[in-house]
């Protein structure tokens, strides 16, 4: 079978790539375990250089995903699966409006329509996010059965797709799941435009003998996962059955709750043999105000019961970024 | 100032067309009281014919609504108003899911950015419906704080457009406030594609003398309002101040819940003088389906705090639909 992974060359999408590659085989649209003979990696632009990891089975194709003909010819067989996780990030989505609502509510259409045009009910796998909530009637605890009020065009757009998703799947047209992120880190490389950003640079530049300027107070408290156990869960909701998941293709990852505070504690204490940069203070009211609208604290029954994994805690975390993409 | 109503030849359309010829003005986006020039009813089709209270304020256009060009050249002025109605109803988009995309979800994106276009905040009352909530994990009550899981494409379009709505409003794009109407009643004239269109044919076919066949039991029960309430509402939230309203610009409108036994107990009390054709029950499975998924009580608190209008029982429904539209 054929995997597409939408923003696959990003961080989460090399990381997924990598995973499929070891593991080989998918649940198809048939139902049965499906040896993946290819694995295409769209995204805006195609990267100059091949992943070290990447064998023949991928392929990377650049391009605009609001064109519609662009990705119905990435999605040119029945056999196939979809990881949609291409997406303007909630920074950048508050910066340029038409840029998110084209990128992802039309190109989530457009991937949409595509799987919809195949014989079959291929699987598609949709990068939501906790952004789905905010806003003045915010519960304190979100979750699977919260309303979905955002305040970021970012989380609007993420909402959206998941009742589009809800619905393209109640109809028949494909089988869809969609999975709410909270916070993923530790991200490595550079920050970028996520108003999440310095929840990665908070780790990595000390790791690196950077100073860390952080944007907001440590006593920020947020819900997030590390990378691992985002891209376990992507594959786990893959291959769980439709029936566990039921009319509400939407859930909540698991999360770990912790304060900015929290993650200095644990970086401290996982690499405590190794020479960090400072870490200091220096709010930033556009962050701050993204920030505030986040909720503090998430449940995620359906996604533990689905069998979707999550770290133990934050030094779990520190660990295996130290052991993924550090010299130990 | 004009009144753009989408949908406007519709029965609702031509209903709240009377109340504001009447009334007379509307707040602008000035925040001033401005009297009404222009009342421009938008729909699919134009009636060949005029209504005899349509005065030379009112404007009659017909035409596609997903056609962006069209939309704009209705939003063509900054002291403006747009009551937005114009939909594809429950049952028309379970049997055409392209065509309610088109009309609710198009359409709607082409509202939103034609009042963007403007200058200033022109205010926007979207025509939303109790039919955002369903699914298995819908609540018993549902209302202001509900998620929305909808379980038919119409109510999934509706959801995505308050997604929207409460952006675009958040953004500072135009002013929006979106009215979740449970079932209308008393349509006149004949039954139409709408799933909920039975409860108003168990009024309006006996009281015309004519047999009323129903696709559902007595027993069903259901949240419902008056056409005048309706009116009345979308008015009063027009007028509502925008801070009372706050990040969620979307309400469930005051209802009444009863059972199709208790809307045959009302017409035959206030109806005792009339010959009433006769009601019947002839199961439905397709209509049964639609209905099984709505709620089955809706709870109103943010509307009614807004002084949103609603009958105090049934009778006075009935009453006033044969006061507007039988032989007293």
């Amino acid at each position: 079978m054929k995997i597409v992974i939408t923003g696959g060359t990003g961080f989460i999408g090399r990381r997924l790539t990598a995973a499929l590659l070891t593991r080989g085989s998918l649940t198809g649209p048939s139902g049965a375990n499906e040896p993946i003979d290819e694995i295409l990696l769209f995204d805006a632009a195609a990267p100059a250089e091949r992943a070290p990891e990447w064998d023949e089975r991928v392929k990377v194709v650049g391009g605009d995903i609001s064109d519609r003909d662009t990705v119905f010819g990435l999605i040119d067989r029945d056999d196939i699966s979809v990881f949609h996780l291409a997406s303007v990030v909630s920074g950048g989505g508050e910066k340029d409006f038409d840029l998110a609502i084209r990128v992802n509510l039309t190109g989530g259409l457009n991937i949409f329509e595509a799987l919809r045009a195949r014989d079959g009910l291929p699987r598609l796998v949709f990068a939501s996010s906790i952004a789905v909530f905010g806003g003045s009637a915010m519960a304190k605890v979100v979750g699977d059965h919260a309303k979905q009020t955002p305040q970021t065009t970012y989380g609007m757009t993420k909402a959206a797709c998941e009742l589009l998703i809800n619905d393209y799947t109640r109809k028949g047209f494909f089988d869809g799941r969609s999975a709410r992120l909270p916070t993923v880190i530790i991200r490595p490389g550079k920050p970028n435009a996520a108003a999440s950003s310095f929840v990665s640079s908070v780790f990595r530049e000390p790791l690196n003998g950077q100073p860390c300027v952080l944007p907001v107070g440590t006593d920020a408290v947020m819900p997030l996962l590390g990378y691992r156990a985002i891209v376990g869960g992507f594959i786990a909701l893959h291959e769980a059955a439709g029936e566990a998941i039921g009319d509400d293709r939407a859930v909540s990852l698991p999360s770990l709750t912790v304060s900015v505070g929290d993650m200095i504690a644990a970086l401290k204490r996982v690499a405590a043999n190794r020479t960090l940069g400072p870490i200091t203070v220096e709010p930033d009211p556009f962050i701050e105000e993204i920030v505030a609208t986040w909720p503090l604290d998430a449940s995620h029954q359906r996604a533990t019961a689905l069998g979707l994994p999550r770290e133990n805690d934050l030094d779990e975390i520190v660990a295996a970024y130290i052991e993924d993409f550090l010299e130990t």
